[in-house]
């Protein structure tokens, strides 16, 4: 049994049963044209006032590599449904379609495009779960994150999710997108390495416990670690802040702790008390950070309440995104032989076509968007960018310091309604272009042609 | 970059910073006696009557090969903090400690221990984030999934939640705990291919969209696949519905389709429309199988109004255990050099010293838990059973069927107000035993003695 970290396989077989059987049947009927997919959100989550794109960059990584190895073709070939000629497609797979997309940190809204595939229609099928699965995980993470920094008003913000993130991914691509929204450190060693994040972290209570005493326990640690922060909260927050005090007290200037650590209990009012010890003791720029349990609003309000934290640790709720824990995404096919393509499912309308979403900004703020047809030149950004072609990068990743400023610069530039925690009782306006619109109605009336109503209808 | 599929290192650094960190003190004071590590859920979340353990056969295969590959090791050298002695010594490391842990499928409570590793206590901290991240996922999703299973009262449901788990290990081992929980299969081929699942899924509205008409699309897909199922939701459900009749009376004995697929709209309604039309039309066979936002409590409200539906696809609230996406699950030492160790933390207390539970019966059913110590001997079944010993597996990982059919047997031995979605009333009785008890009085008096308080504090 593979674990979820080592496996033999790439990440190509992570689709969904129905797009092999949908690629096969393309195979099978020639139908081998091009089309496009559309990667949306269809609604935002009621606590969120915009969305914060991410994941393109690995996704891309993964786009450039995609292909089945033997185990993949092996696998699929014992499922005994699949003809040889279709198995020898998948063999030779290589994307070789063009994506356009949002630069990663680019707050968008619902119904428009993150981003777009244009490729022979059964490559950019293939790719429906993958996507969804990728770009859906980093954006929720990253749009979640971006409240929590935005609570902390400036103080630093750790990632302590990991260990109750939902699977490895999770925790590594949340470490990746918590960065780019502004998250300072992680506490993950595995996404440090890998993304070249700050790793964070000094001692857990258990280290407390396997000394006889907490005072011996602080001493023992400060030996290896001068500069360390003492997590206080084991057995008596404010014991533990007297006891840290005693030892400053008793080593002078070799006392060079950072700081103090509470994870329990009213932050609040331990952060106060601490402070003021502290303080007393001339302990003025020993810190104080503070962690459990925390989400934005429990910062907001510790902030607003005035308590002296310097710095918060995050984890559960940040990594889980847990007010909202997955987003209405959906991959849709738009276009296809170059005709406009659409469903009307009940609540599920898609519309035609490849997009374009242009931005106007008011006195340097974001003022509204319109979502319009790809090859339409209007006011205003244009928000997508082509960033594959013919399966080819257009230009190299851009490095995660240089996405992060993007997206501190671009929610610096929304409305402050929208960076605000509580739900923005005016949302921001989008709209849809004249000609869009005008495709839709021609789009919908050819559908409704080939598709004559001959039923007695009495739902919906 | 690399992607979370793909990587040159071994899970060995999804560690926090601080538990490598605590390891260097330890080995920096000669610190390598015995620990115990408790791995346990503090509460049970509201919305949960019980929760079921998982993941534990992939996570014993993973501790059995952990080991820090070079880019690790390079890796952690870069950070210049660890001495060559610690470096050397995770170069060698090998997990060399004991697992006690309930077997997968069990249902279990709020402080009960779902698994123990007792090993020198760098080994067992180094665990930390791994143990909570990789059981804690498991055991969320298939707690999650044995309501939807509940709910469904014996008709199969299909995972559809690939798409939105929160990454490619949520997805994974999301369908293996969902398997385990009694979901049919899976709609994801990775997870069918890596655990031997039954993969699932016919056509998106893709496919019906990229034809002239949904006839000629319903048709094609027929062509390859005869005997699947039609997603007939895309214009106009009972349009879809008759155009199927349509082909089939034109078909006559080829029209092989096993069923139709809804997708949106009000799925009860509709599908009583559906049967009815199926039935007139001599298609008494044909299924229905519903999809689209469902969740344990849209499935049992579906049935309870007899709504005629054969078959689930649960996607989003499923994969991402909606409302409750994550645990509060806890990873804490117990035990050290054969003394119990305990932490008093405002609202996160623990209770020292390695643990058994008991379970009791009363006419066939689940009655009452006691957590107890280790070396208890207490009426009722012991839950925890050795896997690991001395790093090695006690005995071969258990088939995915036979896990499935033990967690089947656990959930029909629970009171049957439990396995109910609604919160039950009279949670589930569990106690502590005397012996524990008394062990957490003596230990939190020793303490006590050992950490004299001196401040005056008013707080917590």
């Amino acid at each position: 049994m593979k674990n979820a970290l080592n496996r033999g396989r790439s990440p190509a077989l992570f689709a969904d049963l129905y797009e092999f059987r949908m690629a096969c049947s393309y195979q099978a009927l020639g139908m081998n044209q091009s089309a496009v997919f559309s990667l949306f959100v269809r609604k935002l989550p009621q606590t969120r006032n915009y969305l914060l794109a991410c994941g393109l960059h690995p996704f891309i990584d993964m786009l450039e590599r995609l292909s089945f190895t033997g185990p993949d073709l092996e696998y699929l070939a014992s499922l005994s449904e699949f003809p040889q000629s279709f198995l020898d497609w998948l063999a030779n797979f290589k994307f070789s379609g063009d994506v356009y997309a949002l630069p990663e940190g680019t707050p968008f809204f619902a119904n428009e495009p993150i981003l777009e595939i244009r490729a022979p229609i059964a490559e950019a099928q293939l790719l429906e779960t993958l996507t969804m699965n990728q770009i859906g995980l980093s954006t929720l993470l990253a749009s979640k994150a971006a409240r929590v920094v935005s609570a902390a008003s400036n103080r630093p913000v750790v990632d302590f999710g990991s260990r109750r993130a939902q699977g490895f991914d999770a925790a590594l691509s949340g470490a990746r997108a918590f960065f780019i929204a502004g998250v300072s450190a992680t506490s993950n060693v595995e996404a440090a390495a890998r993304f070249g994040l700050v790793p964070a972290g000094t001692m857990a209570h258990s280290y407390i416990e396997a000394f006889e005493s907490e005072t011996e326990a602080f001493e023992s640690f400060l030996k290896t670690y001068p500069e360390t922060i003492l997590l206080v909260d084991t057995y008596d927050t404010i014991e533990g802040v007297r006891r840290v005090i005693d030892i400053a007290q008793k080593l002078g200037p070799n006392f060079k702790a950072r700081g103090i650590r509470l994870d329990s209990g009213d932050l609040g009012k331990l952060a106060e008390q601490a402070r003021a010890m502290l303080d007393q003791a001339g302990l003025t720029s020993v810190e104080i950070f503070a962690s459990g349990g925390l989400d934005e609003h429990k910062i907001e309000a510790l902030l607003k309440g005035g308590a002296p934290i310097d710095a918060f640790g995050v984890g559960t709720d940040l990594s889980v995104s847990g007010d909202s824990p997955s987003l209405d995404i959906a991959y849709k096919i738009t276009e296809y032989t170059g005709i406009g393509r659409m469903k009307f499912s009940t609540g599920k309308a898609t519309l035609p076509g490849a997009k374009q979403v242009f931005r106007t900004y008011r006195e340097g703020k974001a003022a509204s968007d319109v979502i319009a047809g790809a090859g339409e030149d209007l006011e205003g950004k244009p928000l997508l960018e082509c960033v594959m072609r013919n399966g080819q990068r257009t230009k190299p990743a851009s490095g995660l310091a240089e996405i992060r400023s993007h997206a501190q610069a671009e929610i610096a530039s929304l409305p402050e309604h929208l960076v605000a925690l509580e739900p923005a009782g005016m949302p921001y306006p989008v709209s849809i272009s004249r000609a869009l619109y005008d495709d839709e109605i021609a789009c919908r009336a050819r559908i409704e042609i080939a598709n004559p109503r001959k039923a007695h209808s009495d739902g919906e």
